[in-house]
């Protein structure tokens, strides 16, 4: 039995209110209307009995019932009863061409509703609300501007809520256990009456309806929000707080990031996801063209995998001799650069407990030559990545910077992979609080004055920085393939990837680091891992494919080299692209499969990347994205007849086939499995 | 980057321990190996190093590793080394009717490996673990024998260990929220590393594996079983408690539950689900003629769509006149019951706080003449159901146990429908405690002296009871069709009973309550409800293959008699058996579609129930399970063409074809939708 009521059998109350019919109570307050360029979404906005609420519907559809807006500032009076002041509208219509990403040209077509909303009574304080509807959705963010009555703040919480329309599936990893504080978790999904607090991209599949992705853009000085269940379907911000609690420390005028809400009619139609690149502001960096998408291999599996170890030693990775060799690699293989991880001292003892105050990001170990090596790619046309590791230890690191960006820029050291293994700061600041969130963004522009391009790793998530800052390369902020090489869960499900690509990838790139070829890990112990064991758990071919699938400006091979020698498929790892000016998804499931084409800026060649899950699945894809009139060559990647992630990962089938864009092609995916296809105009070669 | 270890980036331990390959230490303590009859099953037990632990493989593949068994007692010293005194085998291979199931005959074959353990130093307590392997499973239990060291004992947890092999695709409910203790819940799915404590059954996707099944069986005196996710793959029981903390109180010789691990190969393969049944007692009911299985119809939804009340008063459901008016629906349609709630005094005022101290469960409102329309009842051939709410006030209820049954039996009535709306006793014991267990025991069991069927909501999950006592015809134990009514959370998705029938319905029957005609809830109100609001989610073809696909030997015709007038699709309401000799899953995937074959028994007739999510879909249904030779009639309740659950729910195509087990079904289901089929010898008619 549903439990009714406490006090007796009667039902009390038959549910919630019903969709977008908000009362009114004065003739200024007038509920406002704000509609998308095409129509289809509608933001109305009300202030009833001084409380600010909006509400959001697709095609006459509620999406997000009547919901709160709202701060709760500390050591100030709750904000009291609310009233219009002004309101103002505008719409604009831009485009501009993305340096590099999933796709070249970006419109930002959108209306705006801008709110100005005040206390009735003293302290009176001012707070505008600015409302976007897009054609891909809608997007808000509050403004506080410089008055008498606010001027330095603290935000104790933000009362914003979304109060979801339908108990719709979410695609989730929780955000409230502490001893994780880095996205790296597999995914569940459920309804979302099921949830506690969650990280964003939220990705929910509403019933019989749209696809609604909650997430947020232009972070630059707040904390990061993740979303936490305050009723039935109703999610609030969880914001990641300082050591004392405070949320947010700002000075007016001041602005959030926008809360973003992407509406799709099909998963499928979230990608390319650019909503966030619109609500962020226009690149810094006039001239990008220093700013090199690659792919890259490096010393980083053979810790994991354990052939090598970070620090010094008998099994020391980041050795001159064996750094030569990954650059030597990268070389004769067309990569762009080679990351060295292990390279500088720091990493003896104990480097998380210490919040790694022993780093150097300058001082090598005495069996890597920093300047040698550097010398030596460079000679060889290989970008070398420095690897710099903080331990969350924000301030050592920062003191570092200009330092280190100034020896890596004499070396000709053009990118860095920065790392932020730690729940906390060493001053006990949340993992994605307002510290951080400062700090990433520091970072981010020193290295752009040094002309350094960055890759992330336990990041602040992606909010659209990349549009600002395009050496802001990629990032990780999610369970990569790191954890099929150890760890005690097993490694990553089959299901794992297809999920990735309509939640986390929808914020941004990520740097998953495809490319094992060595399924079984046979290196180093040379026996095969056994199913329990943590091991890669995709065929080859859906190693192949995830370069297509799990965009990034920077993709890496990131298998021992050893591993790579006598593949044929390799071929492959060598010719994709990192760039993209279009990208078609021509299907996909969330949790089951994606099938995705994209074009390779620059050479025009197409590139198709298909995964599933556990279930082997064909796929008929016409070739209708080719341009018309031209006879290509499709070089394939297939599964073998009888690969199967488990028992028989490896068997590849390469074949090539000359198409059209009257052509469709058949992709026969083993369980686990993939296709990867190159499709390009002159004729490929085949080894 | 995955946290490799915190004292430095050497990893410090790759993995899990392997596989099977278990360590002796002495000749007496060599694995003990027990093999399913079919050879694909086998555990493996040892004692080393003082501590026992088994493991378990099919098909060669570990699914559970060696996992420790044990107690930890209140009051007495921790289990000491143990040592194994004997071991006995035994096979045994035995058959039985069941009176009523998803299928007639069930067979037990089995292995049996019993192992009589003792500390090796004082006090030197004795435990018996005995194993048994199935062709569908394996299961385990332990025995506390009758000794000086061990008389009168309190559990304070049992140490059982199940080290899952693999990280798991769970269907999972959680376990640890107090505020709703009886499994009234929306499902997730994720992996088995992301759960905190659940439900079972639980069921279990192996990664390219089998389905794993863990639950319990012959739960008569002991604490039901939730799973405790005690490290990465590693789930211990959780036992809920006395109010004192105690998990199980107990007195040698004693037996606990067993624990169960179904396994197949598909998710389609785990029905019929009898391992349970195996594993209790024979029937205690000799003559199990008296007991019926019927569709019954009653005074119930109109309580949950508003219609009613259950207390006294204007819309009080239960009034003579109300009550006759079911009957007579009843009987002119060959229902075979007829439930009213709400019949007897007692639910006026805070009858969930006072734990229904008011309750008579034999004195009727004054508007209820009781004997009347028990008269009237048996005069129409119909059965009344009476309805007994506890609000776990057990000892309130048990006290009057007895007159109350002799009462009902008196008037003639056989069945009751028990209620247990709390999340604790009275007294304070967990909803699935040991107290609660017994008391559960002791409904039974008087039911059952008095001639009296029952038909538990927020029970016990079922482990088999139906065996010994199949007067325990079905239960709810999971969210039901009167989610549908009300509730802030909009309803049941389309996608929940395709996972209750591989989850919850794996224990045994469940009363889901299906058949509710009005979709849209006009009434009361006139008005059909928004998709925010609580509603069916199905099309009404769906609520007619519920039946089917959700097998109960008492099946609810749910909604308001009202709903039926002029409703062709109620014939297969009235056509539709609910106790089958034979039952055969077509197809199914867990979460997204059904497709079952049952046998009626008696007629045999069969009928097809086939559920989809929200997708629609097609299947091809050969009808090989027909008998050969036989010419016969499918009767076909198809989604209209344009069929939606969200949009166009109620429109049903009925049709009849004529068939023989060489015939193809094409069965096309709309998004949310469903299809019911009976097939039958003669010509059936249509209306």
């Amino acid at each position: 039995m549903r439990e009714l009521s406490r006090a007796s059998g009667v039902r009390t109350a038959l549910s919630i209110a019903g969709a977008l019919s908000i009362a009114t109570t004065g003739a200024s307050q007038t509920p406002l209307r704000l509609q998308s360029p095409n129509g289809r979404h509608v933001v109305q906005v009300d202030v009833a009995d001084g409380v600010a609420r909006y509400a959001v519907q697709r095609d006459g559809r509620a999406i997000v019932l009547p919901s709160n807006l709202g701060f709760l500032f500390r050591g100030a009076p709750v904000l009291g009863a609310l009233r219009v002041i002004t309101s103002t509208r505008a719409e604009r219509d831009t485009s501009w061409i993305q340096p590099w990403g999933e796709t070249g040209r970006v419109r930002d077509h959108h209306r705006e509703l801008r709110l100005r909303l005040a206390e009735s009574a003293p302290p009176a304080r001012e707070i505008v609300v600015v409302f976007r509807a897009f054609d891909d959705g809608v997007a808000f963010r509050y403004e506080l501007p410089s008055q008498p009555g606010l001027a330095d703040f603290e935000i104790e919480e933000e009362l914003t809520e979304f109060v979801l329309a339908d108990n719709s599936k979410a695609w989730w990893i929780p955000a409230n256990r502490p001893a994780m504080d880095r996205y790296e978790m597999l995914y569940a999904s459920s309804p979302v009456s099921m949830l506690d607090t969650v990280r964003t991209p939220l990705t929910l599949e509403m019933q019989g309806g749209p696809v609604v992705v909650l997430h947020e853009a232009h972070l630059e000085d707040y904390a990061a929000m993740d979303l936490a269940r305050v009723g039935e379907r109703t999610f609030r911000p969880a914001l990641a707080p300082w050591a004392d609690g405070v949320k947010v420390r700002g000075r007016t005028p001041f602005v959030t990031p926008w809360r973003t809400i992407q509406l799709a009619d099909r998963p499928a139609d979230l990608v390319p996801s650019v909503l966030g690149l619109k609500l962020n502001p226009p690149s810094r960096i006039s001239d990008t063209r220093w700013i090199r998408p690659m792919t890259y291999n490096g010393i980083w599996w053979g810790m994991h995998a354990g052939v090598y170890t970070w620090p010094a030693g008998p099994k020391h990775g980041a050795t001159t001799a064996n750094a030569k060799r990954y650059i030597d690699f990268a070389a004769a293989n067309r990569l762009g650069g080679t990351l060295v991880e292990g390279w500088n001292i720091g990493w003896d003892g104990d480097w998380i407990g210490t919040y790694g105050r022993n780093f150097s990001f300058t001082q090598p170990y005495p069996d890597y030559d920093l300047r040698a090596v550097a010398e030596y790619a460079r000679a060889k046309g290989v970008s070398l990545i420095a690897h710099n590791e903080t331990a969350m230890g924000l301030d050592h690191y920062e003191q570092q910077l200009d330092s280190a960006f100034a020896l890596y820029r004499q070396l000709g050291i053009s990118q860095i992979k920065t790392g932020y293994v730690n729940d906390r700061t060493a001053e006990g600041h949340a993992h994605t609080g307002q510290r951080m969130v400062r700090h990433f963004r520091t970072v981010i522009e020193t290295a752009a004055r040094y002309g350094i391009t960055v890759n992330a790793h336990e990041p602040i998530m992606d909010t659209g920085e990349r549009r600002t800052w395009p050496n802001m390369l990629s990032r990780e902020g999610a369970r990569g393939g790191e954890y099929n090489a150890g760890g005690p869960d097993g490694g990553n499900p089959p299901e794992h990837e297809t999920i990735l690509f309509f939640t986390r990838l929808l914020a941004g790139p990520m740097d998953y680091t495809p490319g094992i070829f060595d399924i079984l890990l046979r290196r180093p112990t040379g026996i095969g891992r056994t199913p329990d064991q943590p091991r890669v758990r995709t065929t080859l071919a859906k190693q192949l494919a995830l370069y297509v699938v799990l965009w990034s400006p920077v993709q890496m091979a990131a298998d021992l080299i050893e591993n790579y020698d006598a593949q044929p498929a390799f071929q492959f790892v060598r010719d994709v692209a990192v760039d993209w000016d279009s990208t078609v998804v021509v299907d996909g499931k969330i949790g089951d499969y994606v099938v995705v084409a994209r074009r390779a800026k620059g050479s025009g060649d197409w590139f198709i990347g298909a995964i599933t899950d556990e279930e082997s699945r064909t796929f008929d894809v016409p070739l209708s994205f080719l341009p018309p009139g031209v006879a290509m060559t499709a070089q394939v990647y297939a599964d073998g007849p009888t690969a199967h992630w488990l028992t028989n990962p490896l068997p590849v089938t390469i074949s090539s086939t000359p198409v059209t864009r009257a052509s469709r092609l058949r992709l026969r995916l083993a369980p686990g499995g993939g296709q990867a296809i190159r499709i390009s105009k002159r004729r490929t070669h085949t080894r």
